[in-house]
């Protein structure tokens, strides 16, 4: 798509800082990133969010997901990664080309993903798997 | 695993609210949910994290991702949702079986990740690159 800027990133038409490329999928570095090698993996293909990549497609990113993780464990010792993955405006995606991010974090970078959980909503669980069935 | 919590609950044996399962991948309901229909994705085979997960089953663990994820949007018109892996101590893992959250939002739902960015790493981009070469 003409306007997405990962797609002019795959075209060569903006820069980034690769860090690995494979036939369908293309990882560089997030330029506002939360830590050391924090990365972006994307398909090469234009497709907005989870619900609109086909699976073969996720089966690709992973992939390279894999190939990258792989390569900063060998070469960098680096152990610990969130992977993370915003679909949607409402679940802070900001750029509309799917993207997988890759943290690496340690303890005490002062990173932390806080959640607030209810425990108590597992009363309602059987309720909720109605509702899809 | 026979001290795994997510071995015994594929293998039945400790209960679990599933949601769906392939032949090589599982879902189930989190029972400490961040919000509605939060949802663990598991391969069944045990695998500690992403470092030590085949490219395969990671692609099997998309395909049920995928899967649930449309499921959701069919049944429940859910369009925003993060996908977040941990792997390791230092990355806020707690359960050592690789699992992928499917966390559905909604605009106020008061859950949102909030990193520190550092954009004035950039500079030192191409010197980080340089050592994974």
């Amino acid at each position: 798509m003409d306007n997405c800027i990962f797609c002019q990133i795959v075209a060569g038409k903006s820069p980034s800082w690769k860090v690995m490329e494979t036939e369908h999928a293309y990882a560089f570095l997030d330029i506002n990133p939360v830590s050391e090698y924090h990365t972006l993996v994307i398909p090469k293909a234009h497709h907005r969010d989870v619900f609109d990549t086909p699976a073969e497609t996720l089966g690709h990113v992973m992939d390279l997901v894999k190939q990258v993780t792989t390569l900063y464990q060998d070469k960098l010792g680096i152990n610990n990664v969130q992977l993370i993955n915003s679909n949607g405006r409402e679940a802070q995606q900001d750029v509309f080309h799917i993207h997988f991010h890759i943290v690496p974090r340690r303890l005490g970078d002062g990173q932390n993903i806080r959640w607030h959980t209810y425990p108590e909503w597992r009363l309602k669980f059987d309720q909720l798997l109605e509702k899809i069935r």
